[in-house]
């Protein structure tokens, strides 16, 4: 487990114990591709999923067994990675080589789908049906948005409100998610369980955020992708947005051509740069998150909010 | 509603109320891509599962509301195609373009998650926990079963039991698992109920044999798919490893360069025809045939069972 968890306690062995249970699924069956989603496993990130999913279990009168709903719920995130990976034709993904460049598209493909049924199974085995139909329901909402985002590429749309929509779906969302499954398998009270969500879907919306803001900041070896990776596949983010607002005559023009490699890339980049996008972007994470920890003060004492709070504010400063 | 079902009573308006049921669950929420779904649903051949699906039932002493679970596993069904079709490239899917074609490969490939997640739903919502787990270690099952598949592909094997268990994943446990819920749902007692699930276990294989029979032999109009298709895919298929055990000789050495529009793929589709490998695969699809008609007399006697004698008869003279 990464480092990032070293100031929460006992998290980092929880989620070991997480990947544990991901790799026991994978191994149960006679699964073709195991090694190679196992690899993807080893190199995952790091697990803010299941990770707030067990931290909203704290806050339960009963102390659930959610080892393997967290479990579903990356195997879940993993499964749409390996998805994203054929669509976009990645060759790499964290620096190691993706499913669908190891073996075939049609594998990567089928590797998916295997782990999408192995992440409703987990879910409809180890929690309450409730449970189940909420993960069905999840991901049929961020297919959806995946698909509104696909058909909408290119476009280069300047409406900041349709772009949270997007972000909504597809990341908040999981996020929120993820939290009310932990909650409801834990019997947190159902104020707590309301907070908690929102709170979810907070964190989720700055998370995305800002992953669109280090995709026109970072430089490759710490993220592990190129710069500029949206801008070449078509999706108009924030940053980007909001540059163009106040700078679309001159961006405008370089967006028709912005394809890998091609020198206007790199104009844009710097455009976006240079014009104070990447600050306001940074502002408007910054709102919720600043949101979500008004939230957190309203759940109960104890050491379950001080790590949760911790978490929050951590998030917003990632750089990677 | 196709003809096919003029001659089981009441079944076709069943059916349409099936179809209903489906085009009810792609309006329910905002899915971008439902349009072209639907016209997948339109055009969809027999419902063959949903048809044992609710035959099934018939045998039950509850007269359960199997709508909603016959129309997750059509939807199941759909979903597998329409990520078939991505992996396969191909442009047409009963005489329509298909998703991919008609919009992009990500786009399909979302679309089939998102059939996966409203089946999961449909079926988490509408029947039993068991079902629910039932169909999530189905759809496992299926996409472990065509990943064996394409790891083996032109391989040109000629095991006849590595085929027959490679069509048990693929498509046999799909009609076991379809009445086997439906049996479930309708509280069909245990021992009828084992009997359906081997009735659908075997007419499942006979079904695929002959699939794979008139691969060989349907002209383009009637099957509406070319002839030869799966040899150009690399599956080696009964009636080819039926071939290769009698005249191995000559076809292997034209194997090595069968792609789509060489002529070698047509001489090797002769080679098959006039191997008389075609007559044999036929007579292993009676074999399953007539096992499966005799576990029908092992049900109670009735209309239902009048019914389901009749499918099963049926379905091994079909010549499309």
């Amino acid at each position: 487990m990464s480092d990032f968890w070293s100031d929460i306690p006992g998290m980092s062995q929880r989620l070991s114990d997480v990947q544990r249970c991901m790799r026991d699924t994978l191994r149960t069956e006679r699964f073709p591709l195991a090694d190679a989603v196992e690899a993807l496993i080893d190199a995952n990130g790091k697990m803010l999923r299941p990770a707030f999913l067990l931290m909203a279990g704290d806050f339960g009168k009963k102390k659930a067994a959610l080892l393997e709903l967290a479990a579903a719920v990356e195997l879940l995130h993993v499964a749409t990675l390996i998805h994203d990976d054929v669509i976009d034709e990645a060759a790499t993904r964290r620096g190691r080589p993706t499913v669908h460049a190891r073996y075939s598209a049609k594998d990567a493909v089928l590797a998916g789908d295997w782990l999408f049924s192995r992440c409703f199974r987990l879910a409809a085995e180890a929690s309450s049906p409730e449970n189940a139909k909420l993960l069905a329901r999840l991901v049929g909402g961020i297919c959806s948005a995946e698909i509104h985002q696909d058909l909408e590429k290119f476009v280069w749309s300047e409406s900041v409100r349709n772009y949270l929509r997007k972000i909504a779906g597809k990341t908040a969302l999981l996020f929120a998610l993820a939290v009310q499954a932990g909650a409801r398998e834990s019997k947190v009270p159902l104020r707590a369980s309301a907070t908690l969500s929102r709170i979810g879907y907070d964190v989720g919306m700055a998370f995305q955020i800002i992953d669109d803001i280090l995709d026109y900041e970072s430089s490759e070896g710490a993220m592990r992708k190129p710069v500029g990776k949206d801008l070449c596949e078509g999706l108009c983010t924030l940053p980007l947005i909001l540059a163009l607002r106040t700078n679309g005559q001159a961006i405008r023009p370089l967006l028709v051509s912005c394809r890998p490699d091609d020198d206007a890339v790199e104009t844009v980049v710097k455009q976006v740069r240079d014009s104070g996008a990447l600050d306001e972007s940074r502002s408007y994470a910054r709102r919720y998150t600043e949101r979500a920890l008004r939230e957190v003060e309203r759940l109960p004492k104890g050491p379950a909010r001080d790590a949760l709070r911790k978490l929050v504010s951590k998030l917003l400063d990632r750089r990677y």
